[in-house]
């Protein structure tokens, strides 16, 4: 291989560009410049531009009007790296090993936006005319939120105008298996909390006489779901819109069964909405999760109270075409109504972002599968992934379309954990994949 | 009143006796050698005896085997007092207000011994022969759970029978009304915890393909009790003996009704087992209490985990004729079959203490209702309370009589808390009330 080309990675790779922590904070400021330059160096305009947190990069090839645009998005910011002591070498000292590179945000995000910007700088070295336009928007606020982003987007919308998005920032269905996801659940966030008496009652002197908030928490949680895993909340599955037959084949095609679900999650026995498999609960299904309760005695032992309060914080996964505001109407009323005697409820709404679908047979869609199954040799697989990604959202929202994730990281890749890595399989063939990417989506005529 | 009365009171109450606090090891030790001398002073053999832990005082009156023995039992330590900045005068230098006695032990239990301790006193001071033998048996490990006060009864077995047991070691139904508490509930334990995944799961990446433990914790709550408020396991009721007609009478004659229960409680509703009014269900029905649940994220927000394991506290609070033992055993039986699939349910039973009814209507117990009537002035409250007190069971086992509970405790006399308190005219009638069942008990032949 290309030393230059891993060797770029490499030096991407030893910033410590942790946004999450105010020391870093110039770190990620020279990480963003060295990019710049980076960028600079392959041909294409770039600057960092400042989002009022941690800066953004942009870069962009010679624009010609007659061509479709393409919005590259990646992120050069990184988790932080700790435990520190989990990690056999220091996470931002790039380490070869079993053919890997391994370091904080060799998958996440550096090693897969590096392909992209590598691969369309080898398009524009090879002197031929670009297939599209290519605008890079690389934000270094991704592992926080990207609390600037959206704004970022509404300022520079003119600037950013484009006709399809490609993001390379999640996984493929299984080592070496090209992957084309297409849809995200969105989610809404919701905790409650169940008062009873003005203060923790003894269990004996009192207990019999009033409600118990924990067995009431117990009961608005018993009363989400049904015997057969379906979420119990009138209304909940009105707006779903169901798998369409196609999306039943590509999960059953998908390398993930039930038995890798339960081999990763390690339970004796999977359980879920009846009539779907596992992949199609994850990716296809809405839920009703619990994510917190708590309430009276935590420690050793028994003690024999009677608490004053319990509380429970629940998430729900949402599919197209649910609303999340109209989904925590739904629940906020299930619970009111669900209320047992004696119990004062307070529901705080939390967080939520909407679900999100890009067609895979789209024209771009079908473009970038081309583009996977030239690079990887076999037909991609089509995938929902059960977890949400709000830029994705955002993006579609703000800028209009819909982003294509074909993601370049492995099942096993230890994103957020200690020793990331990413396959230098990967690495190089996500280079020839942007390129083939720019291909494809070229063939497509501008409207 | 008498100088010397109150005097000695507020001496015993100077004996910092706190058992639990091993830096009053001594203190203890102080106090039962000051109680010795109090109890020799007044005319009884008396002696500090060692249980393994901190002593007990033993007196006794003169023996006439022609006479039925009573036995009344109290203990000479105290909880701690902190937090001491909420305590308006030192807990340990007694002072009067309000008439009343204000420090720790006033009425827990110092005051209400004391009282005894000094109407047997004057009973032997008025030179009549006592209508029956007295031990006093005062130990110093009540607050710590009596651990020595089983295997010391059945050491002493011999040297304490006795026909009929008294003790004042707690409340009245209100403010200077006589009360006799004939029965107290007795308590199971159990704790489970129901694991599902190996780890804590992203909730996005695998929610609705498994069960989550902290729901499968919430079902099994939820199915411990039916709409109505009755406990749903199979067989728990079987054992249970109903209340009797002269029971309901004396329950709905308690100056204590549903408001009093509401206000003290502070729940805007009071809910409980269909049939019964407040004070039946707390004193003479069982119960399936939670006293704490716990799983997955405890902070502020959001965290979109799906929580390896969850647990419940539960404790079962039983009426005659339920045994601890059967119960648990009901319990895991229903837990079992009750639990989701994809949980494995680890369930640890913890102390158990059985039910105790004592019949009012007894001969001994009808002495003493006669008794409080001529102290009080007014017919006695016949009162079941909700709360358990394992050495009343001990008594019954060991010795064989029923105790009979005359408590002299105020509603408001903060037991356990800051500025606990004892009205002086509970102390004076207490002393009187003391001589009055010597007097009643006097009248029953012994056997």
């Amino acid at each position: 291989m290309s030393d230059s080309r891993l060797n770029d990675l490499l030096d991407f790779l030893r910033f410590p560009s942790i946004s999450t922590q105010s020391e870093h904070t110039v770190d990620l400021r020279n990480c963003a410049e060295w990019l710049r330059q980076k960028i600079e160096s392959l041909g294409m305009a770039a600057e960092v531009r400042e989002t009022g947190g941690h800066p953004a990069v942009i870069g962009r090839t010679a624009h010609d009007p007659a061509k479709r645009t393409l919005l590259i998005y990646g992120h050069y910011d990184v988790q932080p790296p700790e435990p520190l002591e989990l990690w056999e070498t220091p996470p931002f000292e790039p380490s070869i090993r079993n053919e890997r590179i391994y370091a904080r945000g060799s998958t996440d995000n550096k090693g897969q936006i590096m392909a992209h910007i590598l691969g369309v700088g080898e398009a524009i070295a090879s002197g031929k005319p670009l297939p599209v336009n290519v605008i890079f928007l690389i934000e270094g606020e991704e592992e926080i939120g990207s609390d600037h982003l959206a704004p970022f987007l509404e300022r520079y919308k003119e600037d950013l105008a484009c006709d399809v998005i490609v993001i390379s920032d999640n996984g493929m269905a299984a080592h070496g298996y090209p992957t084309l996801t297409y849809a995200l659940r969105g989610i809404s966030a919701l905790e409650f909390k169940a008062s009873g008496p003005a203060l923790d009652l003894h269990s004996g002197v009192f207990g019999g006489a009033v409600m118990n908030p924990a067995t009431a928490v117990a009961r608005l949680i018993a009363s989400l779901h049904d015997e057969d895993g379906r979420v119990a909340i009138p209304g909940f599955y009105d707006a779903v819109a169901d798998l369409l037959p196609w999306e039943r084949d590509a999960a059953a095609a998908l390398p993930i069964g039930d038995e890798i679900i339960r081999e990763l999650t390690g339970v004796n026995e999977l359980f879920g909405e009846k009539g779907y498999n596992s992949i199609e609960r994850i990716g296809g299904r809405p839920t009703a999760e619990v994510n917190g309760i708590g309430g009276g005695y935590q420690g050793e032992g028994t003690k024999t109270v009677l608490p004053r309060e319990a509380f429970a914080k629940l998430t729900f996964r949402l599919v197209p075409n649910q609303q999340p505001e109209e989904i925590l109407r739904l629940a906020e009323a299930h619970l009111v109504s669900h209320c047992p005697p004696g119990i004062k409820l307070e529901i705080t709404k939390g967080h939520s972002g909407e679900p999100y679908f890009a067609d895979p047979t789209s024209p771009d869609g079908l473009a970038v599968q081309r583009a996977l199954e030239r690079v990887f040799g076999h037909k991609p697989a089509l995938m929902r992934e059960g977890g949400s990604i709000p830029i994705v959202v955002a993006f579609r929202n703000i800028l209009g379309p819909a982003a294509l994730l074909p993601g370049l990281g492995s099942p096993d890749c230890q994103a957020h954990s200690p020793n990331e890595n990413f396959p230098i399989e990967n690495f190089l063939k996500g280079i020839k994949l942007s390129q083939a990417i720019l291909e494809e989506l070229g063939t497509i005529p501008l409207r």
